[in-house]
């Protein structure tokens, strides 16, 4: 796997310019005369503001991005100076919380000063999308708006088709995560053993995320079954790892905000040949996405490209075979039969291919590796997961 | 400190009973026919349902609590044996993400079909609430409701007011991950020193919580400044300890989905004494705000002893001294002057006076203790914080 480039932590004004430059121009293409943003990743895509703090669910926080100017941030008093370290973002301060009136006759003042030719707001209602801040706030604020003669549209593509493209700065960031779990799985089969729970596993394997790279583990499932497993997106359980076994690592983890995700498999011993037979075939899927991947190609073909390597039997109820990663785990579009969208270079990808195991009332294999678009392909930010499942220690007792 | 005692992961069909007889005794009450639920904290509460999936914004979950009978969970087929597993709920799935009708025409036959002698769908919609699904989809669901004689009204107080009184279950969980992160934060002097970024910091402090019984770290806040720090809330940097800083850690970390909150202040080699003073007179507040708790009390008594006990300077900015602490990371109600909720046995809260340091341009320094209501008084889940604050040290060199 090449190295990647030197990287450096946050979002330079250049590349906020950049990105506010960009959504300015969409927005007076979509007559919209701001954006309002609400959620985690969308402040930090147009701000730089990169905190935990979206785990409290007390306070809203505002961001308005006019199509002409600076951006305003109508935000708690307590993110006052991280708001202002950059000084790309003008910022407005209520003490919140209060709930009587949390932020929004701020947030009234300022979306009814900017320049609004077309009347139109746009807002993060549609798909894959969600306004974080009460529903009774919001219903009030577009009230209010109306009668300013503001209404409040859907800006969720126009978000979505932004940040679909990852600049050189993003990819760096989501392959500094993939190497560093690249790392930490190779130091795995050494790590984990029958005897551990699922939960004594994530842990040991949560640390060697942190270990070798990764800032954050905000996802890392470590699921198991016998033959294999059924669930892929639970908490880790206190199951125990036993012989016969397969377990599911799938991440999740984080480098400067930015996720990888892919998973890797493991057979606890040995797995049975009907499971072996399943992960031959996600490769032989993944092979086969692989050699689809390119700028011109649909997300659809992409799906085909993997279904047809895998025949009727394709996927254990997942819903689709892959999505797009970024600053959030899973972002628009997904590898699915009726995404028409295009690839494009700078696009990063989860390639997820998933089958049931036969007679496996429920189990199934899913393999993920992660991509990015290339000029005339793809580049892959995972180290290709072995063409033969690895196998962890069955001897409970042959390691602390 | 007490040890806690046995414990036991996940949540008993017994304990989602109890839950779940009550929440139906509120809404009878209430003459709300059945609760909708879409967020990680509430789903978890009223069906055991536990998951770091929810970074993933692509898929909407709906629980329905129905006034009589059990809880009927509306989700994306990917969660079908998760959901299944403890029996308590029934289940009903879609094959998400399908962006055309992302379960809502299934939603809307579970709430139709419900007993409705009131007409009432009570949902997330008051403050520190989010309804976590595409407002364009509860925009539809609220018309089509209509159509059926049925209104969404707010049920976030209670929520809340259910939530606020944590079980013996529920209290065990939170003082394992206090602990936790106690018998990490003995280790910090030898681990942390100067020439370390804040981010190596973050990352050597997340291992330890890990190493001591944490099984995740979701919110560990590593900010440092010259004099003091001026942020609390932000991601960790590239910024280095240096002799003269005051470090913050705070957390966040996580014992089967229950968090502890409370956070420790650590100077690079010797604080200065304004410093020293303001960090005096935060655990003289505590100590205030401690000899207040006991039920009966009301949140804002709390807050007052501790603005009291520090003078016309007290806060930092945060706009509050506290909150409740559980299955998320800050709750309902706060330590605040305004706040008249009355304490009560089985309420978990964070006690978190902050204050200005002298001419410290913004600087400031907070403390956070978390404690548990009893019938008499409360009981300290954190280990005390020093009562002189504690050195790491300022030689770059001393230590790897």
């Amino acid at each position: 796997m090449p190295l990647c480039k030197a990287w450096t932590r946050g979002d330079s004004i250049a590349e906020l310019s950049a990105r506010l430059a960009r959504a300015q121009s969409k927005m007076r293409d979509n007559m919209i005369d701001a954006l309002l943003l609400t959620t985690e990743a969308n402040v930090r895509y147009f701000t730089g503001y990169h905190s935990p703090f979206w785990h409290s669910p007390t306070r809203p926080w505002f961001v308005v991005v006019p199509s002409t100017g600076r951006p305003v941030a109508v935000i708690p008093t307590i993110g006052a100076d991280a708001f202002n370290r950059n000084g790309f973002v003008d910022v407005v301060t209520w003490p919140a919380p209060r709930p009587e009136d949390d932020g929004i006759s701020d947030l009234v003042q300022v979306l009814t000063n900017i320049t609004r030719p077309s009347g139109q707001i746009g807002a993060e209602l549609g798909p894959e999308m969600v306004v974080r801040m009460p529903i009774q706030d919001f219903d009030q604020l577009r009230m209010t708006l109306t009668h300013h003669n503001l209404t409040i549209v859907d800006a969720g593509l126009l978000l979505q088709q932004m940040r679909v493209i990852k600049s050189t700065s993003e990819i760096a960031k989501v392959e500094v995560a993939c190497q560093a779990m690249s790392a930490a799985h190779r130091e795995i089969p050494a790590t984990i053993h029958a005897g551990m729970t699922e939960i004594q596993a994530c842990k040991a394997i949560k640390r060697l995320f942190l270990l070798h790279g990764a800032d954050d583990t905000p996802y890392v499932i470590c699921r198991s079954g016998p033959v294999s497993y059924s669930d892929i997106i639970g908490h880790p359980t206190e199951r125990i790892l036993t012989p016969g076994d397969m377990l599911v690592v799938d991440s999740g983890c984080q480098v400067d905000g930015y996720f990888c995700d892919y998973n890797r498999n493991y057979a606890v011993d040995q797995p049975e040949q009907r499971v072996a037979a399943a992960y031959a075939a996600v490769s032989k899927a993944t092979d086969a996405a692989l050699k689809a991947v390119r700028p011109g190609a649909a997300f659809r073909d992409i799906y085909a490209a993997m279904s047809d390597a895998m025949g009727v039997q394709a996927e254990g109820g997942v819903g689709r075979m892959g999505h797009s990663v970024g600053l959030q785990l899973t972002e628009w579009p997904s590898i699915h039969p009726s995404e028409t969208t295009l690839l494009e270079e700078g696009m990063v990808l989860a390639i997820e291919p998933s089958i049931p195991v036969e007679d496996g009332n429920g189990a199934f294999v899913v393999t993920e590796e992660e991509v990015v678009v290339t000029s005339d392909g793809y580049r892959l930010l995972s180290e290709r997961a072995p063409s033969v499942i690895p196998v962890v220690q069955g001897n409970a007792t042959c390691k602390v």
